[in-house]
């Protein structure tokens, strides 16, 4: 029984970075050739990052992927890492005819318009070569001697891959080391048939698949079962590669897994980190005389067995609890999203509340205590509980902290116009979110907005006030989440003997916006244990006014609560993004008219 | 030689208004049967309003549609109007499986999550019934006799209709007056083959084309090419109806067409507004022994020839020249997104330049003069003739106008938090941000933002200041255009004896945002024809770096501009929404990340 020893590379990629993504496929190239691996398997489109949105239909970057990949072949080669073949994610040019049928859904077309390029008015036989395709590259001796492209394109959610790429059709199988090598992108794995039958029906033992797949809470165990499922459907060992890293709204959690055709877990990778996973799989030596199935490429790069060696003992990461899981994200998120835009500090108002409390710590985690500026901005109507709150975060975490009291503004701008109420609420949270962009303005912090998923949802922040900013970390987390992520976090430094980040009384007291004298958030909303319950059936769930009420709502709640998400549209266009946590965060997750007299109440 | 009396009837219909959009319908069946009809078509999602977006994904929304359709055809019936035959687009659900094919690129799955209504994870075969279509009714008698659903579902540019439906396959042929009436709805047209290719197979005399066709500047003479080019191949005349209103970013232009094989115009619909539009179509009489035609429905609603009657003559309206064009749809999409999301005025700061001249003249066009209040917001660094060319505006218009300081706000943050150079220029920005804001937050006006696609595109606008609104009229138009407008707006009040709504020095003195002393725009910017002309090559053609230089660009335009454009993303993602009119809006038209390293020198 012939073994192969594979490497999988969790990297962390870059969007559009070509040469840096390259040197991250260099280093792990090298490592792996040092341990010994015969081959190696980086993410879905690790050479340009994922997702690269409309990026993909610029001539110039689909041109420059290429001959990124080029380049990548020969550095390899003069790196001396020639004899590793390597499976690495990019994006090309369709070289023929794509799968029939597809055509006709009308992808790559601008209905009036040729400038963009792949418009065609044609059926499939028509279609041109040329547009691009989400490929994976099989790299050795120098050159590329395999290309698969992926053949199910995800187009819901998040992902818009139907309006940017044309799916393949061919296979593609790679003999090493005398074993048959099967390979899959993400959504290919999770369709029936396709890829996954095709890796049966041309017998091959291993089926690696690529991917860049986005963090969700509990997605790790969907994934998992998945995988065995398609092992054993496959009859084959499943290798899955995941990336890593933040991206804009999405996090990408790593978690790559190596699972038998018996749902054994051989190896499974670290969450949110990079890691080269190697394991030695022992696997049955493919047929000389392989089945001939149609569209499949067949690369032989060796027959011959590896050399005896010394098995390494695959590393199995334990999962994470949900909390530490969630946790993890929102560093990971916020420090790629600081990193990558060239941000070293963050800077956001520090209330004495739980949100910008749990941010604070966040950010700490994911920047040190050097790479945050907390601004206290106390008005009339701030409790002295609010500042003493803040000043005890503050000094917990050992961060730069200032505070500025608002009102000789406020009152600047009430003397020549007057504002009562709402207007005068929002005033102040103007006032605040003018003073974060003036500091950031003259010394170049990234402004975070701290507002949670449910105040997110029902419209309970002022736009240009305490929504501004430029990445808002607790955007697709319940405010119950963070009451749970700031008592996580401090028992986790309690467990490691660390002092706690989070005052008590932040996470202990009544949750107020502290815009006029004793409000609370209960004036004006159900609990929040009530609250989000409701929305994750609302917003996340997509449940109709009368499946609300069945499910147990209170009518009263559901009216004004599903009211209040349907007119905050408006507001939620204009946010800022943030780490997608959930199966439905705001934003291109959800893509609703702002304009629309629809009204559950209707149905 | 039997003729058919057609009625095609332009509507602005509202997304969601399921009661209000069928009582447009009712009101359009009654205008028809009075005069003589014999078949009402009206637009795509006429009852639901277009695009729907994730509304399709709601249960409750679809239920709504179809129970709406049930109702809105007993109702035509309680009407007298129950032998009209009447087309009308609304949402459904697919009875059967689908295209083949189709199903292999993704669509309708969420990859984890099953709680998205229309996840799958098998072949075309197993596609359950029930996901969303985007179909046509045809109703008569009380009743539903037909039905089409969208075979060809655009993914590309502003539409995500893979997203949210699946396409139909069959094909819906009436007899009317003895005459055989295919149907397509939009993008079916577009694409060779499909429904217009069945048409001609099926010995249809006349298609019907039912749309929501989003304007772009020069689109009219395309869809006039493309419908000339179908008739010819259905062997039919061709009836083109559009919807017409604004929703959200988009405008509907109306415009409908009726085509006869050989090109010429019978009739033509107005541009920008509701009409009803009737003619006389000669047609000959369909075969009884129609050819059978895989998939096709056919219903026979009536073999008898219309009674002898007066011929009525066929509006043919003047297509627009590009500047009526272009003003007559942002006039609308002003109007409509006021008026649906319920704002009878609109608040925005006058500064006596022409944006926000050219602003307010649109407003007072869409609403007005009661319908705008202008606030003049003169910091130090204004100079007097922007104070006078605001007074100017505001008079010349007989708006609300008023007039505040904003230095002692200005002076209020920089006493206690110093800013300098940018900071302090963005800080007055802001404070007029907050200061209109804070009307709008205390008498309700619906808060415009001023800035063009030139200013969008390169950056230079402050985020949560001059950029703060619910909505942006110019956001799609290049700033040599607004010049344009300008002059073509005070030429047309000139030749209808009017006065001249926007003052000259408006139009002839040098751009400037007035932050800083004797600031102008091309301190820092080329001229704005070389800017724009770069614009347009780099965001609507996508260009790349060398194409921008083969194309005459200067070398260090193409270096600034490039690195500003990418730059600017986070801004833009945070802005608000406002009408399309060219190619490549921003917005959903271009979906660009945030994050990315891509720099197009890299190529």
């Amino acid at each position: 029984m012939p073994s192969l020893r594979l490497a999988l590379a969790q990297v962390d990629t870059t969007v559009g970075d070509l040469d840096g993504n390259a040197a991250l496929v260099r280093r792990a190239a090298a490592e792996a050739a040092a341990a010994g691996a015969d081959l190696l398997v980086l993410p879905e489109l690790a050479l340009t990052g994922y997702p690269v949105e409309d990026l993909a239909l610029r001539r110039s970057f689909v041109d420059a992927s290429r001959a990124a990949l080029g380049h990548l072949a020969q550095d390899l080669l003069a790196d001396g890492l020639g004899d590793l073949p390597v499976l690495v994610g990019y994006v090309d040019r369709a070289s023929g005819p794509v799968a029939d049928g597809v055509s006709s859904a009308g992808r790559g077309q601008r209905e009036a318009d040729g400038r963009q390029e792949g418009r065609r008015e044609g059926g499939a036989a028509e279609m041109p070569k040329g547009l691009p395709q989400n490929c994976a590259a099989l790299l050795h001796g120098g050159r590329q001697v395999g290309r698969y492209a992926k053949h199910h394109l995800p187009n819901y959610g998040v992902f818009d891959e139907f309006r940017i790429f044309v799916p393949g059709r061919d296979l593609l199988v790679a003999r090493v080391r005398g074993v048959d090598v099967a390979v899959a992108i993400c959504e290919d794995l999770w369709q029936e048939g396709g890829p996954v039958a095709a890796a049966r029906d041309a017998d091959a033992e291993l089926l690696v698949v690529l991917n860049a797949s986005p963090y969700e809470r509990a997605k790790n165990d969907t994934r998992l079962a998945l995988c065995r499922r398609r092992a054993r459907e496959a009859e084959a060992v499943l290798a899955y590669v995941n990336a890593v890293g933040g991206q804009d709204d999405l996090v990408f959690d790593g978690g790559s897994v190596v699972v038998a055709p018996d749902g054994e877990v051989l190896a499974r990778g670290e969450a949110f980190a990079e890691q080269l996973l190697v394991v030695d799989l022992d696997l049955p030596e493919g047929s000389a005389q392989a089945p001939a199935v149609e569209r499949v490429q067949r690369v032989v790069l060796s027959e011959d067995p590896a050399p005896p060696r010394e098995p390494v003992p695959a590393p199995v990461a334990e999962p994470l609890e949900d909390m530490a899981e969630l946790w993890g994200a929102l560093v990971l998120g916020l420090r790629d999203y600081a990193r990558k835009n060239g941000f070293r500090q963050v800077l956001f108002g520090l209330s004495g509340g739980i949100d910008s409390a749990v941010c604070a710590a966040l950010a700490v985690d994911a920047l040190g205590a050097s790479g945050l500026v907390g601004v206290s901005m106390p008005s009339s109507y701030s409790t002295e509980h609010s500042q003493t709150d803040a000043d005890d975060l503050a000094e917990r975490l050992g961060i730069d902290y200032r505070v500025h009291p608002i009102a000789p503004m406020v009152d600047a701008f009430l003397a020549h116009v007057p504002m009562t109420g709402v207007a005068e609420e929002n005033l102040q949270a103007r006032v605040r979110g003018t003073l974060l962009m003036g500091i950031s303005n003259s010394e170049g912090q990234l402004v975070l907005a701290t507002s949670n998923k449910s105040e997110l949802s029902v419209g309970y922040s002022t736009i240009y006030g305490d929504s501004v900013g430029g990445f808002a970390p607790l955007k697709d987390v319940a405010k119950t989440d963070v009451w749970r992520l700031a008592r996580w976090r401090n028992a986790d430094a309690a467990a490691r003997e660390e002092r706690e980040p989070i005052p008590e009384a932040s996470i202990t007291k009544a949750p107020s916006a502290e815009l006029r004298p004793d409000q609370t958030d209960q004036d004006s909303l159900p609990e929040y244990d009530v609250l989000d319950a409701l929305l994750e059936d609302y917003v996340e769930r997509a449940l109709g006014r009368s499946e609300l009420l069945e499910a147990g709502h209170a009518r009263d709640d559901v009216e004004q609560v599903v009211g209040l998400v349907d007119r905050a549209e408006w507001k939620r266009r204009q946010g800022a993004p943030g780490t997608k946590t959930t199966p439905v965060a705001f934003g291109r997750d959800r893509r609703l008219p702002i304009t629309t007299h629809w009204r559950e109440e209707d149905a």
